[in-house]
């Protein structure tokens, strides 16, 4: 195990009619005159918004809106959000949504405070030290965001897609989730979400670190929670039980306890930032294109790991295989998971028919450097063979 | 699932030289005129006691020192850290030590701030909302009390072993935890602890509560991790892997996260408390006495949990077989293991040769009211019967 350091300190709100609690969070942490930050429709044709606006309202909290923030969202709405915090002298930001919302506003708090260019951050140039509090009303369990000091930002001009970690600085003061208000996710961004959570398990699985069996077992038992869970989802949406888990699932599988003491992986991640940098696709379909291609690949020189997953997390038997029977059969089980949960496994079902694998190599070592992930380190000839694999 | 709250705001600092670190973390959190609290020989031994001090000295961070804290604390030691913090103006306590130092700087961090007499916390009187920092250096991986936001002391002239509970008012500001610094722990106090985590875990575990999959899978995981690190410590002492996932997995224990969602139990610890309270032995070792006892008796008359529980951590093969056998065999095996770990499971092996059991259920249920517990809630009557298993 390695030496690490563990700090979450997010209160998490959790439950039916949490959000009812929203003024009082916002008060506790100081929030007197905040911004709003959300998406589009759903929010409104729920009614959420007007019920936490309410709730601000009663309460005298001023607000401040920025609303229309989208799925793999971008700089320009962060430089809109930072101009108006400045010129609304905002003391806390809060964050209506999922990943999208809850990154943008993250990115937000850091840039206000920040003499530069925001996406100095975001390029590894400067470490944020300080950033206005940010609190979540969450709505799509997926990106972990809500109890992560991540941040995950597209630049317009130029499709970079890169994102920001931080130990603590960005990780929200609070975040409500209500399992309910999940109930009309429409079954793609419901399974989205759910490969989004499974890749952030899995990306922490996927490590050459020795003496990690009790974060090992942790990554799957949730791992198969996430899956049966998930088909029982798909059977019955409103489901509060089905639901809570996976909301729960979601934020642990990606709040840091499960990298505690190990090295971990990112390449499938970063592969997948350049598909939905250039194609706009969701983030958590183009994991489900990613991460069976990746470990077909690197199982065939570092197979150990993805063996003991498919034995572990997909129960296929042992007996008489070889650790590349195993780990192909586990591989097999995942795609067959994704199809039954109704997600993509090739670019063509993602909707993309000609993939430019030569620009995204190009541009994901540009931008992440000759080599990456640890469990095997990729060059640009790997990453080829591996984006390949998902024709 | 239930609705909960969940604030964990710890920072953990994990690994090998972490303590190289305390003067930094003393620092970042605002100390600069400290109290130190510590036990008894082991800490001048491996002259833990000494790097620390050179670290602060150097930090030009002054302290004052309130050593001797014993096992199961007493409230004696908690007025005099009180006034001593008055009297030079503390403004940070660093518990160097286990449980009991851990809780003991608690009590005085909550004390300082109060008015009244700080045992009206424990009694239930007041509800405390404001301490002291208090940073933690942990040398003994058993009690959680670096995670937590509880205290457990007790009483001298009454010989009450009361607890308090907080949500977050009392957690440590940070927790070095070097697992190389529990080497030298004697075997018997590395059972007793991993006995502590282990019915920290099972408190929660046994619950009513319906759709807790996800955290009765965490618990069960960490639960067989615990076992066998335990049998690997016992060969093995100086195993790095083990120890470091026996201190880690002592935090995730009682860090409040495998309880998110779910009814708790905790008859067991305050059947203990009653048996440490008049006998002095180590909590642990009580423990392992109470616990095989409790679960015995609450099978007969609540045995679903019981017989997950064997059949998922002690892989009893349930076929065939009625619930209350599973739950027979699974409690066996739990025996078998605290035997093999060198734990007592009766009095007479705890050292008790003629428990007064009438004097402990009067006080217990004095003390805790008259019904105790959640899975099976226990009067006067039931808890008489369950001492008496344990004879």
């Amino acid at each position: 195990m390695n030496n690490f350091t563990f700090y979450s300190p997010t209160e998490f709100v959790f439950g039916k009619d949490s959000e009812l609690q929203v003024a009082d969070l916002v008060k506790k942490y100081g929030g007197s005159n905040i911004l709003l930050v959300f998406g589009g429709g759903s929010i409104f044709k729920s009614g959420l918004l007007d019920r936490i606006e309410n709730k601000l309202d009663s309460a005298n909290i001023t607000y401040s809106r920025l609303g229309g923030i989208q799925p793999n969202p971008l700089d320009t709405k962060v430089y809109q959000g930072i101009e108006l915090c400045r010129k609304d002298k905002i003391d806390l930001i809060l964050a209506v949504g999922g990943g999208s919302v809850i990154d943008t506003a993250k990115a937000i708090a850091a840039g206000v405070l920040y003499e530069g260019d925001f996406w100095d951050y975001f390029e590894g140039k400067e470490i944020p030290k300080k950033a206005l509090k940010v609190g979540v009303v969450l709505t799509i369990p997926a990106a972990g965001s809500e109890g992560s000091g991540n941040s995950v930002i597209t630049k317009v001009q130029t499709l970079q897609k890169l994102s920001l970690r931080t130990p603590g600085v960005l990780r929200p003061v609070f975040s409500i989730m209500n399992p309910e208000l999940t109930y009309t996710l429409p079954a793609y961004h419901t399974a989205a979400g759910i490969v989004d959570m499974m890749a952030h398990i899995m990306e922490r699985y996927f490590s050459n670190t020795k003496e990690v069996e009790l974060t090992d077992s942790l990554c799957e038992s949730l791992l198969k929670v996430i899956i049966k869970e998930a088909l029982r989802l798909k059977e019955d949406p409103t489901n509060y039980g089905a639901r809570a888990s996976i909301m729960w699932a979601g934020t642990l599988a990606h709040n840091g306890i499960l990298g505690t003491g190990r090295e971990e992986d990112w390449a499938s991640h970063f592969m997948e930032h350049e598909i939905s940098a250039l194609y706009g696709v969701a983030h958590g379909a183009g994991l489900a294109v990613v991460f069976p291609a990746w470990m077909s690949y690197v199982a065939r020189h570092n197979v150990d790991k993805i063996a003991q997953y498919a034995i572990r997390v997909w129960d296929v038997t042992p007996n008489g295989k070889d650790k590349h029977e195993i780990a192909k059969q586990g591989i097999a089980l995942l795609k067959v998971f994704l199809k039954e949960i109704g997600m993509p496994t090739t670019f063509s079902e993602l909707g993309i028919d000609q993939p430019n694998i030569d620009e995204m190599v190009k541009r994901l070592h540009q931008n992440m450097g000759e080599s990456i992930g640890n469990y095997l380190g990729l060059n640009a000839k790997d990453t080829q063979k591996i984006y390949n694999l998902m024709k």
